[in-house]
This record gives C-alpha cells, structure tokens and sequence, in this order.
C-alpha cells in the first residue's frame, strides 16, 4: 500500500487536535455566560489527553475521499469526538467500570472528582450539539440538522448510551452470539458507523456513496471491536491503553470468549476483505481509508 | 385576572405529557437498533413522574401568546423538559446532591442503580437533540437547527451543566450578590428563558417580540429562583417538594441568606411588575403569561 495509515492518521490528528483546542477555549460564547474555570479544565483534559482518534480520522478520510479537506470537517469531527471522550468520562466512574486509568492518567474523576467527572460528561455532551450547529460544518442548515440528529440517534438509548446498558446487564448473564453483536453494534459500532457515514455526507456523496460508507464504517466497527477483544486476550496493555485481560476477568461477553482467538482472526481477514470491496469502486483513491481499515483489524502492530 | 395560570398550566401539562409519553416509547426508530427495557423504564420513571411543567407550560404558553398553538410545540418542550429531567437525575446522584426522594418518589439512582441513573441521564440529554430536530417542531430546518443550538447553549457549560458546576463550588464559600446571580443565571435561568424564547421564535414572532419574550423568560427564571430560595427558609415541604431548609442546612448561597427575607419578597414583587410591563403590548392576549409570571413569584399557594 501507497499510504500508511498510522501516518495519515497521526497527521489527520494533529490537525484535528489543534481545532478540538481552540474548540474547548475557555472563553464563553454568545448566548453564554461564563466557562467555569475546574468545568473548562476537567473537559480538556478528557478531551485533548490524546488516544488514536480513530472516529475523527475516519470522518475525515471519508471527506477526503470525495473531495472535501477543510476545518468544516474538523468541527463536525470534533462533535463525535466529544461525544466519544464523553462516553469514556462517565463509563470510568466508579458505578460503571469503576476504571482509575485511562490512557496511562488517572481517569477524570481520580484527577478532579466524581462530581466534576459527570458535568465535564453532560457538557462534552451537550457541547457535541453546539458544535454539528457551525456553519463551517456545512452551508446547508438542513444538512447539519440531518447529521446532528443523526449524531442523537448513534449516541443515544437507541446506539451508545443503550449499548453501555446492555454492557452493564451482561455482566450477569451470558449473551449469545446475536446479542454480543447487537450489543457491540451499539456501544461502539454506532458512532464509527457515523463517522465513515457523516464525512461521506459533508462531502457531498451520492446516496449510494454515502450507504456504501455507511456500510464500510459498519465493517470498520466490527473489525474495531474484535481486534480490540482479541488484544484484551493476547496482547500487551501497551497496545490496548489499558490491563490486558481485564474483560475475561470481568466476565464480558465477546466473540472472541465465544469462539476463539482463531475464529476471530478469520472474521477479521473476512471484514478487511469486505472493506477492500467496498471501497473497490474508488481506486487509488480510495487507498488511506483502506489502509484505516487494515490499520484497525492489526491493532497490534 | 381572568385566566387562572395554575389551572392553566395543568391542562397545558396534561397534553403535553400524553406527548412526552409517546416519544419516550420502547420501540426503535430509524437509524436505532434497539432500546434496551431497563434504560426506557429509567428515562420514562425520570421523564413521566410529574412535576409542574413550567418550562414547557411557559413554551407553550409564549408559542400561543404568538398564534400557535400545536403538536409541534409540544415536542420542543419536550426536548426541553428531556434536558431538565436529566438535570434532576445527576443533580441527585450520590456524588453530587445525593438525595434519595424526588416529588416524594425514590430518586432514579435508588429506584435502579446509580449506572443506570448516570446513563438514563445520559440518554435523555442526547434524546432532547433528536427531538429537537423533529420536522413537527417547525417547516424550516434552520430555525429547528437554531433552536437546537441555542438549546446546547442554554444546557451546557456556559448554562445549566456550568451553573451546577458553580453551585458544587459554591459550598466550600461565601459568594456575593453577583456570583450569586450569575450561579442561578446558568444554573436554573438558562433553561427557562430558553423556554419563553423559543416558543415565540417557534410561533413566529417577530425578532423585537422574541427579545422581549427572552428577557420575560429572565424575569421568569430570577423570581423562580427566589420562591424557591424563600420557600427553602420559610415554607413548607409539600408546596416545595422536597425538605424545607436543605438548601439552608447545606450552606447554600442564595440571595435571601445574603439579602433577606424582606428584602426577597419586594424583590420578588419587582421582578412580576417588570413581568406585567413586558407583556403590556400584548394586551389581554397574555393574561396567561401574566398569571403564569405571578404562579412562579407566588409558589406556596
């Protein structure tokens, strides 16, 4: 392959980290009345602490691909990614996953407080609305309306938050392969599916370009969360972020569990293939969001 | 007056909740893949266990001052209300307020678990910014996107979120009258201007007319606070809805501890003058806001 992904995906990054910055200043905006110091400081640190941003790069590599490579698509980028640090905020609590490390820092709440963790949380959230709003995101005021619902309904008890929920719930029981899916789909599928799907949208695809990307970002969440399972069971923390093995002892159910790290390493073979031929229709063109999704299957390298 | 503002907003209340309640429905939309029981039955315990409905009954009166008067509405203010239910749920938590009664009913954290609190708070928060963009709401996709902006704003960290932040802050010391107000500004007032405001804008009033409705819903939103502060020192459980002098005993700041009793009720009495000076262009046509204005400054009827 011509491009390589992690560096592509770094540079994309660093792009997207500098708008996410200015994005979190402390100064407040119209309609606002002030930024609370401790608020602004505990939203950046679970905000701009780093990690691949995956969601970010794929949105944008979308957008590349049919044309489109200005700060508009940061700023949409943007939105997922608080959504997603959002998620991290308050899944680390210690009613939830009770986690005192996430990318080798104490999580929001061991760093601030518990109570600081779940407003840096609802306002990474409810920022996430404000940012899909910017005119920079797109001229159409329609269009972004469309993309902010759609960020509502793959964040929502219908995608992410309800995927926590089932999460939560298999902790006492044990889940079949259909319901691991379901599950998966939902907790993390949903917000990678947005994002192939969304900067395939802002960029002005055809609808069957945009449900080809759709599709793509379905292979690509599938890929995510079985390469991450199959790491929890074989691979190093460094790799992972955080304690290997900490899943199979907290009894979460996964493929991998059901399966076997054999069977798991043929379904990502299979699912790279299926991006490749997704995204066959694009050519050379196409070769970074290839290499994303082979960047994503080999999580380990 | 010849409108009776409590009867009133309990008509207006019951229609609206007939509506709330088919939007918090178990079944998926388009674009979910499932909503999992347990969270629809923490959001709908959250959402559906009454209250008065101010800020949608004061939406919904400030859309019908302007002529409209309809289903459409009705969802708004319930995009609205989403928001500040799960407000409520977080505000409880053990880490933050850590009450274990609601409107004499278990706080959600007691009635489920505190996981499934944060994450039905969670879930509300995102539900509103799908409602929000529902096509009922209004024709126009960019007044619905305006309006799902201005709600962003109004709930996140230069609003509500940033307002909890400060009264979190505020029981480790002593504030003056401008931090005070500036706390329940964001705090409780972001939210119900956003209320008055919206629903002019929604029915189509005029940008002079919408000015004056949002600095309505900034008279609205202090004597709310004030009622609130004075019933905490001198009222009675049931009219407030929770223990009398818990604000007191938790060393909150408040203007009627830093100003006095006497001092709040001709404030109080001010506040709904200015109320009634606001509406007077409107002629009989607002006796409803009027009254609903004199409900809020006068809570322990």
């Amino acid at each position: 392959m011509t491009v390589d992904a992690a560096d592509q995906l770094a540079a994309d990054a660093g792009r997207f980290e500098a708008m996410l910055e200015t994005l979190l200043a402390p100064e407040p905006l119209e309609e606002e009345l002030a930024r609370p110091d401790r608020l602004v400081e505990a939203m950046r640190y679970a905000a701009l602490g780093g990690g691949k941003r995956l969601r970010p790069g794929l949105m944008i590599a979308a957008a590349r691909l049919f044309g489109r490579d200005d700060e508009g698509v940061l700023v949409a980028a943007a939105a997922l990614e608080c959504i997603h640090c959002y998620s991290l905020v308050h899944d680390d609590l210690p009613a939830m996953d009770d986690d005192d490390l996430r990318r080798g820092r104490p999580t929001v709440h061991r760093a601030f407080d518990e109570a600081t963790a779940i407003l840096a949380g609802d306002a990474l959230l409810t920022l996430a609305f404000d940012l899909v709003a910017d005119p920079r995101v797109h001229a159409d005021a329609g269009l972004r309306l469309a993309a902010s619902r759609d960020l509502a309904r793959a964040a929502g008890i219908g995608g992410m938050a309800g995927g926590q929920m089932l999460d939560l719930a298999a902790e006492h029981s044990s889940l079949g392969e259909a319901e691991i899916r379901l599950l998966q789909s939902m907790k993390t599928g949903a917000l990678i599916r947005y994002a192939a799907r969304t900067g395939a949208r802002l960029a002005g695809a055809s609808s069957q370009d945009i449900e080809r990307l759709t599709r793509f970002g379905e292979v690509i969440g599938l890929a995510f969360q079985l390469a991450d399972d199959l790491l929890d069971v074989e691979g190093d923390a460094a790799a992972l972020g955080k304690a290997a093995g900490k899943d199979a002892a907290a009894g979460k159910a996964t493929l991998v569990a059901l399966k076997g790290a054999e069977w798991t390493r043929a379904e990502l073979s299979r699912l790279v293939g299926e991006a490749e031929t997704l995204l066959a229709p694009y050519g050379a063109r196409a070769a970074e969001l290839a290499g994303l999704a082979r960047f994503v299957a080999v999580r380990d390298r």
